[in-house]
């Protein structure tokens, strides 16, 4: 692997729970039951498939199942995470190690749109029958929207994996590749780079096809005169990037080029509104301003951008629909695009981490259409 | 694309909402919304990631937003499922279509297990006040058990692009790859063959880390004297193929060499018990007993298989804990395997259709240790 984690600034894993405590009375509850496995990932390291995790005001318990007894102990020791850690095998273990501490609670937050219906029945009338559950939603997101040092550095370094497999493989778009055939190569690039995986499922999105925002990777050979919409991302240490560039494959037709400009106009004033204390509502305008000039306000069909951390769209939404304002450690994109059906789409996206001053773009990919 | 799916004999899409209707009033219900996105494409045909769908005596409604307007008209209409076809830009908009054919039912079955304890809240609350909800388990996923044609050819395609990936890779793992390298050469042949994706994480466990069942590939070399298990599947047209084969580089100890005989027995005795009418519970033991013959039944520490289609988890468990009967049709695995600390571990992973006389393998590459 080229990428040696153990290089990067250790994150701030312990100092995430006493937050948490501080959020409960706002969130109605005494504690919070946490069974969103990001979530758990979040609040003490654990990267395995089965967990929850109890947050009461005095007691931490964290409830695995066998397999992950050994791996339990490692992560959260790592991080200094001061865990009861309890190994249940079946699932009535596991509810017998959480009623002791589930006593002291009146009552227990859910995350409600996390957990089923089926185990909500479950947790009601067996678990924690005593206590009243209360539904939250997004208590744990909330936190998770502000980056902590080690966590920019994972971002980052996934981000730079990606810039260096786009500038390995891009000059292959001239070979009339399928957009399979050039994801798959993007894909191995970050893979020998040390990416764990892509970071989603890579978009490449050529001619005709990338007039259509949801488009994945299909059959369809690039050839010239394509505008080429390529979105991907490198996952590292559970850390997700995100960017977006746009190439021309030869000459741009009058049409293609003013799409062009317009839309590395429109993601520059986006990224330059970008600064702690602005409102996400001020981003999307100043990037939706500039397409608006233009005449095409109709073809930017998406809000501007999201969050991006442990979840490749996490909290802050980055839109005229939301109501949030950006704060320092924020790490958000900035993506506007314009699509037309005859002449094929154009979308630019960074990776951005707000401060107070304004922004540091994490993906530095050149944007050219034909860099 | 090495892969025509053109080729492959088309599916019953069709026929599938007529058997769940006829499966409503044992699961306690007047009617079903299907939230679960596997089932709603079962049912429909429909690939995209946003869509609902209730399913009345007399109606079948499919809701999705405006991105999966064509797509959802061209799905749906190739499979000639008969739903009306709604799109909403908005919740609010997609409740209002769902409300009129929602009126008839006095009793709507939620898929519990799937639903989260937030959209149940919605859907009690706002959209269908004057219905009682149902709380339902495994009611499409008891049809999905059962493969037609058209399901068993996208299977055995999965299944034969991974055995010609293994085929062709094999050999490097003489060449001292880490099990990530050895990983992503694998899944690079699936999916130059044709394959969606992976159907899973590629385990590639050697040595020490093959005694651990959920060891996924890692940073550690494959060197002289390890058992390697490599445990991976292609994903084809949205069917998972699933495999194991365990290798031995370089000459095996007496102890690895007891071990592998002592599997491949078991996992060919488990096969020959296969048959429509057999327990999965009779299945398991067949495993079982040849392991246990050897002493070492606390080390075949898992089940011995399950269902595989859509999803790569499907029913039938094939485990000692499980009450099912195997009937022609259903797809299932046989992976029993053992796991010793200082030697390694064995396990050997079949997918085979169950027929009246017994089974049918669909995964073919050779089995033997250094085949």
């Amino acid at each position: 692997m080229a990428l040696d984690l153990a290089t990067l600034p250790t994150m701030d894993v312990a100092g995430r729970v006493p937050r948490l405590r501080e959020a409960l009375a706002d969130a109605g509850c005494d504690g919070l039951l946490v069974t969103n496995l990001t979530n758990v990932r979040y609040l003490t390291g654990f990267t395995g498939s089965a967990a929850l995790l109890l947050v009461t005001p005095d007691e931490l318990v964290f409830v695995t199942d066998g397999r992950y007894r050994d791996q339990a102990a490692l992560e959260l020791g790592a991080g200094g995470v001061p865990a009861a850690i309890a190994v249940g095998r079946t699932s009535d273990e596991q509810r017998d190690h959480l009623q002791r501490p589930a006593k002291a609670l009146r009552t227990i937050g859910l995350e409600a749109e996390d957990v089923t219906w089926a185990q909500q029945q479950r947790f009601a009338d067996d678990w924690f029958p005593h206590a009243d559950l209360v539904a939250t939603g997004g208590v744990v997101e909330q936190l998770r929207q502000v980056k902590d040092a080690g966590e920019v550095a994972r971002l980052e370094a996934a981000c730079g994996i990606a810039d260096d497999a786009l500038a390995t493989v891009r000059h292959r778009l001239t070979e009339g590749p399928t957009e399979s055939e050039f994801a798959l190569e993007l894909e191995w690039e970050m893979r020998r780079a040390g990416a764990e995986a892509p970071s989603f499922d890579t978009i490449v999105a050529s001619g005709p096809n990338g007039a259509r925002p949801h488009h994945r990777a299909g059959t369809r050979r690039i050839e010239e005169g394509d505008l080429v919409v390529i979105d991907f991302g490198a996952l590292v240490d559970g850390y997700h990037s995100d960017m977006t560039r746009t190439v021309m494959v030869g000459e741009p037709s009058a049409t293609q080029a003013r799409m062009y400009e317009v839309v590395q106009a429109s993601q520059a004033a986006g990224v330059a509104a970008v600064r702690a204390g602005v409102t996400v509502k001020d981003v999307d305008e100043a990037c939706r301003a500039v397409i608006r000039e233009a005449g095409w306000e109709d073809l930017f069909i998406h809000g501007t951008g999201h969050g991006v951390g442990l979840d490749i769209h996490e909290a802050p939404r980055v839109s005229f629909s939301a109501d949030a304002t950006l704060a320092d450690g924020h790490v958000v994109t900035v993506e506007p695009g314009v699509y037309l059906a005859e002449h094929g789409g154009v979308r630019i996206e960074d990776t951005v981490v707000v401060t107070p001053e304004g922004s540091r773009t994490l993906t530095r990919a050149p944007k050219g259409r034909d860099a």
